[in-house]
């Protein structure tokens, strides 16, 4: 099936067919099960067959940015509570059965990382990236009603629903080869709508390229287009490499001594946590302009989400005061480090990769065999793919991906009617290695 | 301090006051932490103090519609692994550590309850009750772009919230005193706005009092007014008595042969979960509309979050699989039964309480002491307060809960300074036990 015809398939799946063929089907239970134990011990059999299927996946991960290392062990006597931290952090609601001595805690390390004062900051933590960036791009929104949001052509897809859930006027901008947002034609497009303030998505650290926007000069950028401050709110998007960065030599840094309005990250990225979570941060002075808007709805609706899971946060404040910044700064070096032995192996062994500077995601030629992409769970994209080399990621595993992949790879090209293909277009000739670049 | 300064006060806070006084400090461990283990030793008493406190606020719970008792010991072999169904529950990614084979049977459960074909419904599990809301609202204006958002104004603060996301007009509907909508103020409201069609949220059960909107004549008065099924959207939340409604008798069915749009229920709440969760089902050919428009910004993006928590589906497998539809009917019955217990042992100790026909939410005279309510986490709005009789509260937790009452109430009004509050306002005046009502 050819890639066009693939994508042709997918499109109606999307478009909306049901798969139910793997589906664990929940049964009533019978009259005398309880006597016999039968439904007790085929789930007891479900659940065991599931956990190995997990065991496996999880040793052979590489594409998304997930740290599956981590051990929770000391946590699991949490599981009988049903732990709700329902609307505001800061607020204790009559509910009692929470956990926010925990989240506050764990934003007051996220602020210091991110130096903003205890008293200039309110944040939360967030389901997930996307939550962060529908909270960060709702309060630029509010703060901004009629402005403009500007976002890279390779920014994250939950931004640009979130222009289209709150009906804002949303434009694209282009991006350099590596994945960063081009700020000439930022600064063209910002000249076009100078009538309008500016919402601007940073990311730090693209999805697919692991690209880092250039902060100063977005901020350069916008001033030299002559919006102030007051004109214009940036949002920084820092899903993974927003606990990376702070952490990396050289890396230019995100700080709120700069003036952005935001920053979300997400908690089962580099830190690792059973489901996923992220933590949002943001200026008080944007926050009490959010919930004065939304007194007369409700008081203390400050957060998208209503209920709130109350077991993240102590699942990151549990990872947070065990490896402290110092903990987190090996793990980055470590981790860059193996991303760059990743991509030296790649080229060294003639397969087309790249790195960007500050990144950990090794892009690389899209493998043509759809069964080793499946085995590896690599996230791919046209013609490349790319392993996020994370801390659970070691050398010997990416030994074993690599020899597999070398092994293969020859057969896939053994008879010369395929070729590797050309991925220039994607990360650069520089970068690319097939018969015309190399 | 009067009710008035203290909403001043609680006003005060939400505007921003960043409140750090019992939260847990991240602390940056030691060189010589691993050597002397006295990080591992505080962190351990801490957790287990915390787990103290999570017992004894669990005990003393009545106000929230959670249903405390569950037993999730056979899963906590689960925590180890990041599970995430990132995206569509029907397409399955690349990221291998998923649980789609329980969301899609967890879904088709649901499918079943609500009367709508597995080839005709499209649904996914979401991290709350808000995101159900959220998303339901979605479809509905993404499925009539122009429509105006109905809601009567007991509705959830994030019916109000979506509108507002969302740039959407919304009308508020008067309600009866027990809460349910007032068709005829409805009515009103649809002929002045003939010209749009029409988007309406129906409450199945409201927060405070458990007020089920009669779908019927809310579909009838629509009809009525001459909206045609393609000029309105239903959507119906279900919160709580989602699940709770199609086990009791005489009461009006919620279902998919209805003219309705979507339907959302929360996980946490009858079922019982550790985390927020809940249930969204829609029909496929509301998500395809969805879908086709939001395909050029990432196919299959049909969720409000993208990483999705996988833990959840799990625990929600587990429950309806133990109980199956006869384990809640049962259970629903049992609470409908305490309910009614609780709300005749208030009147009988001369305490105004009110308690709708289809419900187990029992509303009474607020606590005049604030320290009583957050002992019994009571939720509370104006002059009232309300228990939630759910699975895990037993006659002998609602006895030790009234003795108590009636105890403290007898110091609190002994004096005849202070007077029962009357509640015939909220609560209607055959309800009402004040001095001038009873």
């Amino acid at each position: 099936m050819g890639r066009e015809e693939e994508e042709k398939r997918s499109k109606e799946i999307v478009l909306g067919r049901n798969v139910h063929t793997t589906c664990l089907a929940v049964t009533e239970p019978d009259a005398n099960d309880e006597f016999t134990g039968d439904k007790e011990a085929y789930m007891a059999s479900v659940l065991a067959r599931y956990r190995k299927t997990l065991m496996e996946r999880t040793k052979h991960h590489l594409g998304y940015p997930y740290n599956l290392d981590f051990d929770y062990g000391a946590l699991s006597q949490l599981q009988h509570f049903s732990i709700n931290n329902l609307g505001d952090p800061f607020i204790e609601s009559n509910y009692g059965v929470h956990s926010r001595q925990f989240e506050v805690g764990v934003l007051d390390w996220f602020a210091r990382l991110w130096e903003i004062e205890k008293d200039e900051y309110w944040g939360y933590i967030t389901n997930c990236g996307t939550e962060g960036n529908l909270h960060g791009i709702l309060v630029g929104r509010e703060v901004l009603p009629d402005g403009i949001l500007y976002a890279s052509q390779e920014t994250h897809y939950s931004v640009f629903k979130a222009a289209r859930m709150y009906r804002m006027e949303c434009v694209k901008v282009a991006t350099s080869l590596s994945g960063e947002i081009d700020c000439a034609d930022f600064k063209a497009k910002l000249l076009a709508n100078k009538d309008k303030p500016a919402i601007i998505n940073v990311n730090i650290g693209t999805t697919v390229k692991g690209a880092v926007d250039d902060l100063d000069l977005v901020i350069e950028t916008l001033e030299e287009c002559g919006f102030t401050h007051d004109r214009f709110y940036i949002h920084c998007d820092g899903a993974l490499f927003g606990l990376m960065m702070p952490f990396v030599k050289r890396a230019p840094k995100v700080t709120f001594k700069k003036p952005i309005g935001s920053v979300s990250v997400s908690g089962h990225k580099f830190v690792g946590c059973p489901m996923p979570c992220g933590v949002q941060i943001t200026r008080m002075e944007h926050i009490n302009a959010l919930s004065r808007n939304v007194e007369y709805l409700a008081s203390r609706d400050a957060t998208i989400m209503g209920s709130r899971n109350g077991h993240a946060p102590i699942f990151l404040w549990y990872t947070l005061n065990r490896k402290g910044y110092k903990g987190f700064q090996k793990e980055v070096q470590k981790c860059l480090r193996n991303a760059h032995y990743l991509k030296d192996r790649l080229r060294d062994a003639g397969i087309s990769a790249m790195l960007n500077e500050l990144s950990s995601t090794v892009v690389f030629e899209r493998p043509v065999d759809d069964e080793f992409v499946r085995r590896w769970q690599l996230a791919c994209q046209g013609n490349i793919a790319h392993v996020v080399v994370m801390p659970n990621v070691t050398i010997e595993k990416l030994d074993y991906f690599l020899d597999e992949l070398i092994e293969k790879r020859n057969t896939w090209f053994l008879d010369k009617k395929v070729q590797p293909p050309c991925v220039a277009a994607d990360i650069g000739s520089e970068n690319c290695l097939c018969d015309l670049h190399k």
